[in-house]
């Protein structure tokens, strides 16, 4: 059974705003970031490989739901699990936290491209395999339980 | 009965990524943007008036649907339009066009909140007032039907 | 004799940082926007059309002198003059004021590439006659002397 | 005697652009960064905690000399010397590496300032004291000389 993936990232300053937070929109390259994170733990060659390989994937969705803000120099948390691997595309949620505190929760759903044909491609088998580590079990969160958090 | 805000803005170099598109994180900066200038349609003083006022605002919620990749140098349309205006929070769609093409769709929830009390603000009836050309009709998309575009 | 080409732009709240001030680095990503746009003002098809003829460009040496703080919502006037146009690089001098004051300073030095052979290109003569409007004297400065602004 | 202070990091893909290199304006964003993991190792409490006590800095002046690009992904070393700390004003030199390859120089001015008087403030004793570190020798670089990195 699949359990998330955690990255673990510092808020620089340029991404903080006046309002003393960081603005809404870096979430998005904070998942993004992770995420390759991932492809790296996942097999070797990593993201980059897999684009040299002819197959690369965009985002079709994101939602982020912000939950206490971030601020400068806060060490993040960004936690992913799968929630699904269709046949071209890839559902998984996200939960930025700093320590016990939720800060965002996200969804994605990316769809897989073929470099060459620029179309759809199929998620093949060996990549399938290699993310199976964090492919959740159905139902589950990326973020542990507040009751065993605190335990 | 309102209709959508609309903003032009020119998609910079440093915006688009090595797929030679629009990095997805952007979009909610280019949705932000949209707003500061609907707020300064709005009302004498705009986004920054409201906040020496001590009134200000926080996105809770926010999605993308990304339909066609926007690029380098393309000249964007973004439109919002409000749904609803609660007690103290806003919920508005947001449709990004390059001509007759859909680029992104999105949806935001945004809370006011009282700077000086940091919490959240009822919507004074000035904003309320001042947004009402805004508020879209219940069911209506800020991007005219395809239909009426083709005509 | 060529004068400064000016392109104006709005900060955007993404842009400033908790000092409340446009972030350092963004500047360089302004003087890259006003490059674009003066690129569509020399000659048709603009910067992607000379890329699309295999030309491209990539900044050797970039220096900001920061003089006065913008910040959120300020419109900024982003003044660049050639001052040397050599065999394959092009060195400018960048002015950004806010009003009558100055912001920052800058100087930017360009190397032309040719993309098919990822090496240095001469300025091809089509290009060198298109940017003749603003290259400037020997000595001129992209912004106006305080004492003409004065008047 | 001292030496450079060294921080690593990760190029994401956000920061790429569609020359497939990261935009010039991120390196200043790198900088800062670098910086800020400076500040931290020189006193408990770091940036935010001098900020906190009413101290701040900002950039007075930045100068980037690109040597060779750097990509998505690339492991970059981020080389911090300090050349002179005088009565309010701090200037450094940086060198970012890839391995052995040089990608970025730069020099930085910054100017201390008092966040309650608004005006320039000098540099405390407890702070010239903590930075003592990576205050270079006259005329040292922040990068080794090449003959000993080959070594």
């Amino acid at each position: 059974m699949g359990r998330p993936f955690v990255h673990q990232l510092r808020v620089r300053y340029a991404e903080c705003d006046p309002q003393n937070v960081v603005f809404n929109a870096h979430y998005l390259a904070y998942f993004d970031a992770a995420l390759t994170e991932m492809w790296r733990a996942a097999f070797s060659g990593g993201y980059r490989g897999m684009v040299e390989q002819g197959l690369d994937m965009v985002v079709a969705e994101a939602t982020c739901r912000y939950r206490t803000p971030a601020t400068f120099d806060d060490l993040l948390d960004v936690a992913i699990g799968i929630t699904s691997l269709g046949t071209t595309s890839m559902h998984s949620v996200l939960a930025v936290t700093r320590g016990d505190e939720p800060v965002v929760d996200g969804e994605m759903r990316h769809v897989f491209i073929d470099l060459n044909r620029r179309q759809k491609a199929p998620i093949p088998d060996w990549l399938r395999a290699a993310l199976e580590p964090w492919v959740l079990p159905s139902g589950a969160s990326p973020r542990p339980p507040a009751s065993s958090r605190r335990a």
